[in-house]
């Protein structure tokens, strides 16, 4: 390979998460003398960097014949400036693409192969088109038990890796789909309250109207740095952290934005995804929650049961203890939707409130006391009783307004100014809520951005109801917002499935 | 789903062949307000048009809060003009995903689920990311016979089909890979002399150094109609015409974009790509040309018998007779690569100059006999007999020059105006030539853009070869390009491995 073609740099400000792309005038004399198509990978350098980008032809003036246009990814990888000079070439065939080829033959992927894949795809040098081949192919030809463990450890490697000074280090985990499940602040604050070590690490919304950070974050501050993080575990023995900018199994959020767009994940790389994360986090101990339903990520009983197979099978390999509690996932828990309402169930229940939702309550109660039996501070078979004595005694939410103040100072969900109760038009039982219309409601009202917004629910399943009786609040901060979502509420009458009586 | 934003449109210039790319301010309301996450997929609708597009914020002044940047593909497909309005939304759910998962969880896909997925692909509803996830279940959870022609038939029904007034109407096809191997000209010239029907379509070159298309174009015009080329076609009995843009199969163009980045298709999809061009273009009895070897594109004698009854057994629920020859494939075919170099090798074997590539000859009589033979010009046994006898005869290179004619004029190719000659560095026996790089090479040196540009082999495999000898001449047609060309020549003394003697 000849060293590349000097060219200017052009900041273009077009976002392009984890992926290079590179924008060049189709006439350039780059283009032409290196036959450069249309979405040839081609390696940019600066100095001693360089990143893998797809390549677009410009034929406007957006980019002169001499310049190269850059996403942000790419900008910001590459370290350059204004007028910066970059040199541009082919870039080199991706070898890990041919043990790919070969799995979708029906081959093994072994040790080096998952290495160099994911070793390739945490520098960039994956497109999207390669990482849904790989998701695709490892959903379509499954991967065994050593593949799992395999990909697990490769992930790993290419991040970050939390070390604690003692252990057991508990944690817990949902796999989600489903609205609501907000119990983690819940069972941190319980299983942190009876001395465990828990140092939560959790995601913020991609595509839901509440990821546990973004509820978090209307309680205390969540953007904690590693050293704010540990400061925080050692004084009060679990937090709830932002885990975004931590570095651990970096390469699972690029696949993740994949997968999302196909809805499609095999059992393999769920396993691997989870336990990457928190092995990375040094967790010994990890009690996974798993609702089962019919809008939620594992849709029967019988696959919930492999796929907790395979997470204890594989987390062993790491020394991690699993325990994988599966549950019933047919409708949201708790009542609000969004981050400040899902926060006011999780005071709710903290704070022994007679309203707080019960299934919410219960479900934390069952995370919390498998937590509890499992890193050892309860006998096998009391877990779940120490962990709502401690809830009823105060302890729990003690211990969390300690935790918030840990954090950088607790704080009052807000209140969303504006609001629209949206009443049943029968009467009847309820016989189906649809949680992904829900959701969308919430986002249309502006969740997660606008903290306040979002929806509350005030019927459950098999509840009967009368007409105009409420059965859900929508909540914005700007009427706009709220007028927005109204308009979707009222072209879906069907959100909430009245069965006549 | 409620009614779009309403946006004015904005042409950035920025090619997305295929595919729609929208680019939106990050702080735009509508961003906001729909919680549109980076590669969301979005409905860009003008009037009764609409476009799926994938969706990029922008940070910087690229675009205006109220303006939707479009690419080239979207621009064109709304059929916008400068200050146009466009509305957007989500796009609803691509319902096709869903057999795909299941496809990949094992289970066939039916003729409805082909149906949907390919209506979906020609919509521009599949992102590169959708096609991958197709391209790659349909190789890793192998295709049965009825999902091949099931697939087949979704693909010629979304296109356009060629009816001819007459049959048997006949046609051949490379499998490609093999650099140099330009038979089509001369096995449409000996079996339209022969009173066969052979309305021939090809391609441009997309990563190789020359297609037939780029070739035929260095010695008539190839850029035909379909009323030019009826009209020659019902003149000379058959035409060698670009057929990009007939609209054949057109999510075969689609597919093989993102099967190229993969290096992946399916036994299949390779299958449906084939069949559906040539029953889209009428074709009754087809020839298909399959080298063997390790830089083609099927490596093995085993997986191009299974390919071959394949192609056999899909073609006849179409009504089309196939019959395929099976070839050596371990070395390029004639003297030239690049499209005049090529075609000087095709004119040479026409012309019956002595000193034509003996190869590119026999090869072009082997697929002109089978194709006289299965189209009833020749009794079993003689077609090859009968094909060597119209080249002998002129009479091949005569229907070929009023082909050319009746294409609009023949040409003749251009001659590079430099060029240098790369000697053997040692003595010995060929033993190896890399394909791939001579490739390369013609391409470095302007190939197929500038027409004369490419290499000329002088040395074949099991040549006994001395020091100093020309093993081949790079042609360019500027200096630049000549030095370009030579500096990866330099870099790369393995292009003829040399055994010694």
């Amino acid at each position: 390979m000849m060293a590349g073609h000097v060219m200017t740099a052009l900041r273009l400000g077009i976002e392009t998460p984890s992926e290079a792309h590179i924008f060049m005038h189709k006439d350039c004399h780059v283009c032409r003398a290196e036959g450069f198509a249309a979405r040839s990978r081609v390696v940019v350098s600066h100095g001693t960097k360089s990143v893998v980008a797809t390549l677009y032809h410009v034929t406007s003036g957006l980019v002169g014949l001499n310049e190269a246009g850059l996403s942000e990814w790419a900008w910001g990888e590459l370290g350059l400036g204004i007028g910066a000079k970059v040199s541009v070439s082919h870039a080199p065939p991706l070898e890990s693409l041919s043990p790919i080829r070969g799995k979708v033959r029906g081959n093994r992927l072994d040790a080096t192969a998952l290495r160099d894949i994911i070793n390739d795809v945490q520098a960039g040098r994956y497109s999207s088109i390669h990482l849904s081949a790989f998701i695709t192919a490892c959903a379509a030809r499954a991967l065994d038990y050593d593949e799992m463990r395999d990909l697990t450890r490769a992930m790993i490697d290419v991040g970050e890796r939390i070390e604690w000074p003692s252990k057991p280090i508990v944690d817990k985990h949902s796999i989600g789909g489903l609205p609501g499940n907000r119990t983690t602040p819940i069972v941190v604050a319980i299983v942190a309250a009876c001395g465990l070590t828990i140092p939560k690490t959790s995601s913020r919304a991609i595509t839901s109207p509440a990821g546990t950070a973004d509820t978090m974050e209307t309680m205390a501050p969540v953007d904690l740095d590693l050293a704010t993080m540990r400061r925080v575990v050692d004084k009060e023995g679990g937090c709830i952290a932002w885990g975004g900018a931590m570095g651990l199994s970096p390469t699972d959020d690029i696949m993740i934005r994949v997968e999302r767009v196909l809805d499609l994940d095999g059992e393999g790389q769920l396993v691997a995804s989870i336990l990457s994360k928190k092995v990375a986090a040094g967790a010994t101990h990890l009690v996974l929650d798993l609702p089962v339903g019919p809008t939620a990520k594992v849709r029967s009983y019988e696959a919930a049961q492999t796929l907790s197979d395979s997470l204890v099978e594989v987390g062993r390999a790491f020394g991690l203890v699993a325990k994988v509690i599966i549950s019933d996932g047919t409708q949201p828990v708790g009542r609000g939707i969004g981050p400040a309402l899902e926060a006011r169930d999780v005071l709710a229940v903290l704070q022994g409130q007679a309203m707080a939702p019960s299934d919410l309550r219960s479900h934390a109660l069952a995370l919390a006391g498998a937590l509890l039996e499992l890193g050892g501070a309860a006998p096998e078979g009391s877990g779940m009783r120490l962990a709502a004595e401690t809830l009823a005694s105060g302890k729990a939410w003690q211990k969390f307004q300690r935790i918030c103040d840990a954090q950088g100072g607790m704080r009052t969900p807000p209140v969303a100014q504006h609001h629209h109760v949206v009443k049943a038009r029968t009467s009847g039982l309820v016989e189906r809520i649809d949680s992904r219309k829900l959701s969308r409601v919430a986002k249309l009202a502006g969740a997660p951005d606008a903290k306040a917004a979002g929806v509350e629910l005030h019927l459950r399943l098999g509840a009967p109801v009368s007409r105009g009786e409420p059965a859900y609040t929508v909540f914005a901060e700007s009427p706009g917002e709220l007028e927005y979502a109204m308009s979707y509420v009222a072209l879906n009458p069907d959100i909430i499935g009245l069965a006549r009586t």
